[in-house]
């Protein structure tokens, strides 16, 4: 880290641990604030994920999911936890696979990025899928979603009335519609 | 909830509070799938925040910030929490005069999404400010961030460097960079 951040940085004095669940654990924590005064921290830690971007034939690739923790079906990017056994790359390929039935001949990583990094570590790994052919959706057993492709001549209506509602979500679709890679 | 979603929805069956935080309150439910199966889900609850692009005489305004999840300074949009009292578009206004000292004359909704709909209903609203003009930043005081403008030319290179590594700052950039509001 570089020196002349050194008048940013909390300094954990202790912790407590909340909960240990099937995909989070949460932590909390005293801190020392740069000007000596303490302060408590919540963190969510989460193993992260992955997004993939994928555009077939004039099409790009969507499922539609339900969200317990919003309460809405959204129209999402394929995606994925990173299992411990896994890498983001590995999990990129399988999460694509599974969910639309897209086999891609490689994937390519555009960027990594935090998701809330107010209180929680985790990060998605957003790959763009390259060289796809279609084969069959292969769901995991407590996977319920639905397949949903959108024209590419689409994708900006959409975009500007709403209708993608999370963040890796827009973050591909505007790098569709933006980049040169997709003209 | 569009009639056809029903084969996607999970129910809640029982709730189980884990923690209720400063910031975030932690729930556990046990659900029915739709295949009527049961699953446990963990849930991240938070109140909302919203991240703000701002551009002036050709730059555009970012803060650094120590974040203790990740354990990184990071370079951001300017953002903050919604509080009780206020709305989003309120706390755009304060937010932007707090941490960069730039005062709007009108903030506009670009996107509303949320960060991690998979364990988390927290949502962003991102405005994007118009009218700048620059006054004194006022920062809270446990709040220690450092205010960093980037020429419009350099934020090209930069986002693909990956010098931007949350979501709300990537789509605030790719915005700025796409949009033809900034050419």
């Amino acid at each position: 880290m570089n020196q002349n951040n050194k008048q940013l940085i909390e300094k954990k004095l202790s912790n407590e641990s909340i909960y240990n669940g099937k995909i989070i654990d949460v932590n909390v924590y005293d801190v020392e604030l740069p000007n000596g005064e303490t302060s408590k921290r919540e963190v969510v830690y989460h193993q992260g994920a992955v997004g993939i971007i994928a555009v077939h034939d004039g099409y790009m690739y969507f499922v539609k999911q339900y969200r317990i923790a919003t309460e809405e079906v959204l129209l999402e990017i394929p995606a994925g936890k990173i299992e411990p056994e896994d890498d983001a790359e590995k999990t990129a390929f399988k999460e694509l696979k599974e969910e639309t039935g897209l086999v891609a001949e490689d994937v390519r990583k555009l960027h990594e990025f935090y998701v809330s990094p107010g209180f929680s570590n985790e990060k998605i790994h957003l790959f763009e899928a390259k060289g796809l052919s279609l084969d069959q959706q292969q769901l995991d057993e407590d996977e319920f979603l639905e397949l949903e492709k959108i024209e590419l001549s689409q994708l900006e209506e959409k975009l500007i009335n709403g209708a993608f509602r999370d963040a890796k979500t827009v973050i591909g679709v505007q790098h569709v519609l933006y980049s040169n890679d997709y003209k």
